[in-house]
Parts: C-alpha cells; structure tokens; sequence
C-alpha cells in the first residue's frame, strides 16, 4: 500500500476486502465508486450498517434472522407445523422462502457436522430440533443441506436420530441442474442423478 | 422479493446491490456474511461510511482524492514539478502511485470526451490543466488515459492542444501484458503491439 494513500479511502478498501468474494482491487474500486457517488448513499448504508445487528435477532425456535422473536414464519398458522425442513444456514431460510416451494416450519442447524474442523452434532442445535420434532407431532422432516460431505454426514446423522423417533425424513434431490448440459455435469452429479432417476408414467 | 424478509437485511440488500459488480445475489451474500460476523465489524464499517466524503477532498490543483488541500503529491518538492501525468479518474492516481513508475504530478480531468453521452471537453479540467502547463513550465504531458476509443479520441484532442503550446506529449503504450498470451490476445492489441514494438539491440 502506497504511504500517500488517503487514510480515509485506505481503511474502507481494508474492511470491504473483509467481506467474501471481494478482493483487494474489487475493495478499491467499491471504496471509490462510493467516494463518486452523492455523500447520501454512504449516510445511508452507513445506518443500516450501524444498526443491523440490534434490528436483526435469531427466532428462538428456529434459528432464524428475523426483526420480531418468534420469527412470522414460526408464528404463520397458515403453515403446516408438523412438518420441519432443516438448513445449515439462516439465509437458506430465505432461498428456499423464494423458491415457494415449501409450507411447513424451518429449523436452522447452525453449520454441519464436520469432525476434522471440530464441529460435532453437540455444536450445532440438533436437541432443539429433536425436542421440537416430539413436542409438535413432526410428521416430516426434510433435510435441505447441500450435497456435500459434510451435508451428507450431517443427513445420514439426523436420518438415524429421526429413525429412532419413527419420523419420516426426506432430503432434497441431487441431480442434473435445469438449463444444465450433460457434458458439463461432474461425474458424481451423474451418478446421483441416475441413481435418483425419476420414473415417467 | 419475499414479504417474509427482515426489512432491515432487506434495505441493506438493496443498498449493496446498487454497488458496481455487486447483483441481487452477491449483496444478499454479503449481508448475511455482515449479520453473521461480529458486529464491531458493521460498527466500523458503518463508521467509515459515515465520515468518509468529510475526510476526503477533490485536491484543488490536480483533482486527486485527499485528506489535505493541496494534495501530498502537489505539495511533495522532490516531485518532478515538469511533467505532468493526465489520467480519466481520480482512482488512477493510486494505480500509477502503486506501480512507482512515475516522478511528476498528476492532473484528473474526470472523465473522456464523449460527445454521443453528451460529454465534451469542457465538461473535463481541460483549461485548468493548460493553465498549469503555462504556469509550472512543463515539459512533458503523458497521456495515461485507458485505450478505448473515448480515451483515443481525448488523447488525439490533447496532443493537438499541447502541441499548439510546443509541449512534449506521449501515451503510455499499448500491446501485449506481461504474462499474457498470443493466442489470447484480440487484433487491435496485437495490432498495436507490432505498431508499437521496440527494438533490440
């Protein structure tokens, strides 16, 4: 970094390149597009910053972001309450909300099981889900972790527990990507999506 | 977007998403990525935001981001005051700076000519830099403007300008990047590249 670099300007581009997918030359350039940009927009985005973290909790049951505790969807009556889709993440609650897809309750994990970095099933909050699942008369619970190993792990792992509590588990189907090519599909895709192959009547 | 969305992950979405290279999903990413880090980390960042256009000032003689009026560079009298270097934006200064190729002053004209968006040299710092010309005997104008065809079409206009006052110019050259490959290189590169090639001796 050049010593006569504004200092102003130099700690922004530090903390932009904090942030995922952004690296050094994206910081500068966000730095000084905002910098060219009306003063207004910096004001603004600097409020919302400031007050995120206060405006945003985590909902009590299921893990969550959400302004209000217990989340509207936990609070939905219209949605179908025996039936629970598991995430790893708090913002998975929001791409699956999209698609439109699902009715029921959710249930954030909080991360997946992964020994090697020291994440065990204790660390994430499989007590409460397993507490929830006997206490709302869980008919379902759908496991909507990426295929990965350790969303693999984490879904062999919960399959077993629900087992055991008689509950059906499902999880989200692998395969081809729609608008996707054959050509450009990994080997394990492949295989997943033959082996999930679809009968058609 | 899903009523269901925390409005306040929601506000800084959109404010994200109005950033250069930055689209729906990317801010999404990057607000959750926020909401999950420590919030020191949204503090400071909302605090920089906040001060960010008082700290920094166009420098009065070239045109620069600075914190001080007149800029380091144009108060630095181990700089050669003799040449000046023409750049587009106030962010190349930095570009060059990094590099450490360069001695002189810079001067900002903020923008190229552009007549089909409307933009024509006396929208640029053109005047302000012939007065400098005159004013700081210089000898010698280089030409740092990026080679597009508004940045061609200013280079042309300010070469005949400082010729008029009998003052060297030159544009800095045009070919192949270092590292780069032939086989990826587009014709006018290549074009200019053979046009412009050096000899050795």
């Amino acid at each position: 970094m050049n010593i006569r670099e504004p200092n102003a300007i130099d700690r922004l581009v530090t903390l932009f390149s904090k942030l995922p997918g952004i690296g050094k030359k994206s910081a500068s350039r966000l730095a000084y597009h905002i910098l060219d940009t009306d003063a207004s927009y910096a004001r603004s985005l600097a409020e919302q910053l400031a007050s995120l973290h206060e405006a945003i909790k985590r909902c009590s049951v299921c893990g969550s972001f959400t302004e209000t505790d217990p989340c509207p969807i936990c609070t939905d009556m219209t949605r179908d309450v025996h039936t629970i889709c598991v995430v790893e993440r708090a913002q998975d609650v929001r791409i699956i909300e999209e698609s439109r897809e699902f009715n029921g309750r959710f249930h954030v994990l909080g991360g997946l099981i992964a020994p090697l970095e020291g994440i065990h099933p204790s660390d994430l909050t499989i007590g409460q889900l397993l507490l929830r699942v006997k206490q709302n008369d869980v008919h379902e619970v759908i496991l909507a972790m990426n295929p990965t190993v350790e969303g693999d792990t984490t879904a062999l792992y919960l399959q077993k527990l629900m087992r055991e509590e008689d509950i059906e588990v499902s999880r989200l189907a692998s395969g081809l990507p729609v608008g996707g090519d054959l050509e450009y599909a990994d080997r394990l895709t492949l295989s997943r999506s033959f082996r999930g192959r679809v009968r058609m009547e």
